[in-house]
């Protein structure tokens, strides 16, 4: 390999952004966008005001510590600890710009060259990226029908070059809430194992579930086990200003540390000082997002009826996504093209989100719906029950 | 190796703010902090103001393209054309989240596990760590008394690993401007053997010659050999807000989007802004802080004779620093500490900018003096002269 981007493919997101360059959509068929999971509205009023005022301050304009502001790293301390119903403490968390640059300072903490981490398909492709970035290995694990992993599974891939299982609950791009007891038993494995267990929780705030998810923070062993990950992103509509964090044991922080310093040097002050704002200030305003996400997840399945009848199926549906699998012929990575062309409708094929030997992704999209509400949700469903093109036989999982 | 991290060294710039944690400075010995080379006074009034308009605006808050605003990478391209009295297009910028960030992505982009780059020695420690974290080597390239280094002595380094030469003028940590015929000579030297020329240009805007410090872009095969890097931190005192770019090959942009898209999605959206407001509307006033940099250069100079008379000499002085010989027998990464106790001076030692096998390091400091006016320069180098440690023998290179 020439370099170590060479290893690995182009943005997906930024490929899917192509498609629809220059496209002059028609008037009465405009353009319906779920390809990124990103909420499309500013912040609160108050948030964006607090932003204003925040420039005020010259330290805003400064460089901050490599780890995050303290005040921020508190906040989210008391945050998760209210919301996991344990203690955390401010010194087990790291403030990132971002939840992929979260992942990618873990990966480069706990992994080498030639090591592996186990993904459970289909996967977040930026993760896959950022291992073939570092030359990990990402090992596919298969999922079930519904699109949650076992344990065994994992287990008879672990070998003496894994360093991790990493997990998106809630989903992206399934959907999929992960079960508290199925979440238990791969913790337990991991602590069994020697190895570690990262908890994407990116979605978190859009769980449908009330009360804490889990109780890995609980388990003996979770200081040397487990890493969550974090994005106030979606949470105060941030995506512009890069704020994420890490949730794991001081320790493994020092070698954070280093990779951010590198990589970062700080996460953009302002973002940071909008979290602090936002976890402070924001609880009310998020639980009606949280229902907003949940009323546009009871949408989709009050639609999904219109697709079923044509063949569809709902492989998963939870935070801002559902993951279906569509009736006809071709690849997804084909009709994903065609779906712009002629439905105005920008989706990710499940290629995207599975290695290239995996062929269950040709049969799958992702549709991200954070920004349509009921009645969008209802065109886009019907726009997709008109489509005729040539169909498969049944599919290989029904 | 555990992991990428545990390959490299803990960041110096966090190291050393915790040599100052919890310290009372004395009334009459207030604390001088020459150790980071940043601005620490806000952005100017109407630069604060565009920031804030900004936030009105909801692109602000959004995620935007992998490489960048398109309005800033076009700028960005008018204002290198001028002053590189040359042609540059906006396909051939991409914009990072700080320079950092900018030679990390061109790294991956370049070179892959078990390659090498040549680093003149005293080195950017970022540039070192981020080689250790991609398992690339940093292969020192001595400089001499004028620390500048020479072609054939780079020639005689590289081997068939060799991916490029990585070079920062004005230089950090040394604060020599490399020469325009010097920069031609290891351009030549790269096309010829095939790897690139990196040129960090961070400091840029504080050279004190006039006019285009060199003529790169213009020679034959700069599309294939040339890489430049630069940060808006300084010119606009920007540093908590997080933007840099790289001016390179539209093809190596496609490589660089991968890693960026993974690491950082895009760089932060009102900081991109803000270097864009700046560059539309800054170029006077970034003129006067060329200046008053330019005026506590001449302090430093005016200031010298105080250290020289007790045996400290001045090695290299430009852009944000001067580098310097220390007469004492202890190293000093010791005496850094003790220059915080005794002094009340907070600078980094050369130890911290080469390879710990170089013991030139042990008899050397680097002062970052944009922070310090010339009444603050003339403070320190009276600290300086006071400080009656035990001396050293003659240096080694006098």
């Amino acid at each position: 390999m020439a370099s170590r981007t060479q290893s690995t493919f182009s943005p997906p997101v930024m490929e899917a952004r192509r498609w629809i360059e220059g496209v002059e959509f028609p008037a009465n068929l405009p353009l319906i966008n779920v390809s990124q999971a990103a909420p499309i509205d500013p912040p609160p009023e108050n948030l964006r005001q607090a932003m204003a005022d925040a420039l005020l301050d010259s330290t805003t304009h400064l460089y901050g510590p490599v780890l995050g502001l303290p005040a921020l790293r508190e906040a989210l301390a008391k945050n998760w600890s209210r919301h996991y119903e344990t203690t955390v403490s401010a010194d087990q968390i790291a403030i990132t710009a971002g939840c992929n640059q979260a992942f990618a300072a873990v990966i480069s903490s706990i992994a080498d060259q030639g090591d592996e981490v186990i993904l459970p398909t289909p996967w977040y492709f930026n993760h896959k990226m950022w291992l073939d970035l570092s030359g990990v290995t990402a090992v596919p694990l298969d999922t079930g029908a519904d699109l949650l992993p076992t344990p065994d599974a994992a287990e008879a891939l672990i070998t003496d070059r894994t360093k991790a299982i990493a997990i998106v609950s809630p989903n992206n791009p399934a959907g999929v809430e992960y079960p508290a007891d199925l979440l238990r038993e791969f913790f337990a494995l991991c602590h069994r194992r020697g190895i570690k267990l990262i908890v994407d929780e990116t979605y978190r705030d859009f769980d449908s579930r009330t009360g804490a998810p889990h109780d890995l923070l609980d388990q003996d062993g979770a200081d040397e086990t487990l890493i969550q990950l974090y994005s106030f992103s979606k949470a105060y509509r941030l995506t512009g200003h890069r704020v994420g964090a890490i949730v794991t044991s001081p320790s493994l922080l020092r070698e954070v540390e280093k990779f951010q310093d590198t990589v970062a040097i700080c996460a953009p002050q302002l973002g940071q000082k909008a979290a602090l704002w936002g976890l402070e200030n924001l609880d009310q305003w998020l639980a009606g997002e949280r229902a907003e996400i949940l009323a546009r997840r009871a949408a989709i399945e009050a639609n999904m009826p219109k697709l079923t009848a044509k063949g569809w199926r709902l492989l998963g549906l939870g935070a801002y996504f559902a993951y279906v699998e569509h009736p006809f012929a071709d690849s997804s990575a084909d009709l994903a093209v065609k779906l712009v062309k002629e439905a105005s409708v920008l989706a990710l094929p499940g290629t995207m989100f599975r290695p290239s030997e995996d062929a269950s992704g040709t049969r799958e999209f992702r549709f991200a719906f954070a920004n349509i509400n009921a009645d969008g949700i209802a065109v886009l469903f019907d726009r997709l029950a008109q489509l005729d093109w040539p169909l498969a036989g049944p599919s290989r999982t029904a």
